[in-house]
């Protein structure tokens, strides 16, 4: 059982009267049988709570330079006609009490809190959005992560990853970016895709008739000693792709992933269940190289200290290792970050000034209908 | 001076005891010299308001059933960094006392009350959402409506009208969606738009080399006695498109409209500074046909009965209009809304049944940026 959580605020031109915009509201609380507490602000305005039935309250606030807040909160199962009702009393009584004084008047779409599935996932750039999932279709702790994939009415399924929103099935715009926004020939040409685990890039690079595509994960807690029972197993076997991403999206995320992600080896591409330093590693002593290398693993990290950060560590390890794999006409392709988030984007360009073969890069801003955000996409080659 | 309203949540396994969880608060909210008030909810779990320092204030309710939520309310200008501290005091505490009947922690990002530039423009299928509004650009109430432009760092100035999001500088891909996504030959075409007061249309189409554009507006009051007194005058003079929204555009949003609201006059167009419906007339009259007419005016209704709603009688007298002037090769384009309004989508459906010259049609769906929800778009033709 959920709560509801609404507001209401009059943003004022001058200070309002407290006690006569109290006195106002006094009959509309009276007629709902709520108890008025006052509290005692200290100096800074009014403060009162009122208790109503069903577990009802309203909470009142006028400040002293002219903003007056209302929350009302009551049970998602509450008879929500009756507290839409009230709500509209209350705003009308307002607009007659602060008639002159109101410059403006806010009220929001209701919170939803403690719902079973949750509908709030914050952007990058840390603003609050509400997505309309409506249930949700996977839920797993794994080692590495927790691992989530929700349904939206308009996105289709959504996987979050350690509450990050990671890939929807409408975003095919995310896979489409990160392949170089189709200015690429694929067909007969080598590709290496790093994470990826959605199956996104997979399904679509299989598709352009590539010689071969082979894909390795990412070591999200290689190293690490992991607080998950079997993850040492895991571990101990070199399985280091989350295989509970795949599992995950293999089923519910089929309007991104295909059947790439029914088989790890196709005609086109093999999946290899290994985390990917050791791979680029051996590439790298091999001297096998790829057309393309697509970076699908993590985004720019958002941190002041990329010298302390291990996130940026691991990141410069992947570059280097990609670009040496990479072939002289070749192009290594990963996401950036929210377009707002230009310290973090800043900071990342300046690692590529610090790779051991100097390399050049172009940005693209894409629009990424689940993110709710502006997205950045690199392309980056060998000068 | 704004307000800001911090969420903690708390999503519990089984019912938690209000007593212990409260006393393991206690050493927190004392050290803050905050003062409580226990509430009577009449059997519906705990409810308690702590009011301290600055004029911050939490209230902490523990449902009977296996939900917390904390509020907690602050200044702007409040020390932000020592709030940050005592919430991740509180969620600390609440992670020990509460450990092993936690199934979820939900912290949001703190809702902004009372800002100057307004933050939170709810979609059109009621989701609340915030963007990264940082500035008022303009702001003007005309006889029609309460025109905004505000800056959004990643979406540029963003033109709201009545508190909805219409086209921010990003939305190219609105404007190329309402004019067909590419599929059109424009080149030597003569072409009608009705509304796109902010120039958007006009912009892109001017560029394909149309033989003519015509632009005229919506007649938002007319016939209706506006409570602005000089928007009798603008009705006497025939003026109906909303010289405002242009003014604003002209001047705010460059980016959408380029230089074509400069003057109403170019060398492949016109702006028709008149309301829409007697200009069809006229044409019908006269005998005058488009190739394309771009219906700009308004996203379809969200009500559940059409022929009571005044907004779809005056969209069916644009569509029959409309289709009158089209010539039999051309094509009808126009907005939808969001494709989770399906009962709406289905009625203006049904309206295109209705057409005096029978019609088939296809819908696209397309993400628009700054909408952070995606949108149908219509093409309609002659059957």
């Amino acid at each position: 059982m959920a709560v509801r959580h609404y507001t209401l605020d009059f943003i004022l031109s001058a200070p309002a009267d407290s006690s006569t915009t109290v006195r106002g509201l006094q009959s509309i609380f009276q007629e709902q049988e709520m108890t008025e507490t006052v509290h005692n602000t200290e100096g800074h305005g009014y403060l009162a709570t009122f208790i109503g039935k069903n577990g009802r309250f309203v909470v009142l606030r006028i400040h002293t330079y002219g903003l007056m807040t209302l929350d009302l909160q009551c049970y998602e199962a509450d008879n929500l006609a009756q507290v839409d009702h009230l709500l509209n009393a209350l705003e009308k009584k307002l607009k007659t009490v602060l008639h002159g004084n109101i410059r403006r008047v806010k009220r929001l779409p209701a919170l939803q809190r403690g719902a079973k599935a949750d509908r709030y996932w914050p952007t990058a750039d840390g603003r609050l959005v509400e997505y309309d999932i409506d249930a949700v279709v996977y839920e797993e702790d794994s080692a590495y992560q927790n691992i989530k994939i929700l349904h939206s009415h308009q996105f289709g399924n959504i996987l979050i990853l350690n509450g990050d929103v990671n890939l929807a099935e409408s975003d095919l715009a995310y896979t489409q970016a990160i392949m170089g926004s189709g200015r690429e020939q694929y067909a007969g040409k080598e590709v290496l895709i790093l994470g990826g685990g959605d199956g996104g890039i997979l399904c679509e690079a299989v598709k352009l008739k590539p010689k071969m595509i082979t894909m390795a994960g990412v070591p999200r807690c290689a190293g690490l000693a992991c607080p998950v029972p079997w993850c040492r197993l895991i571990l101990d076997s070199g399985f280091h792709i989350d295989q509970l991403v795949i599992d995950g999206c293999r089923k519910h995320m089929r309007k991104t992933c295909g059947n790439v992600l029914d088989n790890l080896k196709g005609e086109r591409y093999e999946v290899l269940v290994e985390d990917c330093v050791p791979v680029l590693k051996r590439f790298v002593e091999e001297g096998k190289t790829f057309d393309y290398v697509i970076n699908d693993l993590t985004a720019v990290p958002i941190s002041t200290a990329p010298e302390e950060d291990s996130t940026w560590e691991f990141l410069r390890l992947i570059l280097d290792l990609s670009i040496k794999v990479l072939r002289p006409s070749g192009k290594y392709f990963t996401q950036g970050n929210c377009v707002n988030l230009t310290e973090a984007l800043s900071q990342y360009e300046e690692q590529l000034e610090k790779l051991s073969c100097p390399v050049d890069f172009s940005k693209e801003v894409v629009c990424v209908p689940s993110y709710m955000e502006l997205w950045v996409f690199y392309t980056i080659w060998m000068k």
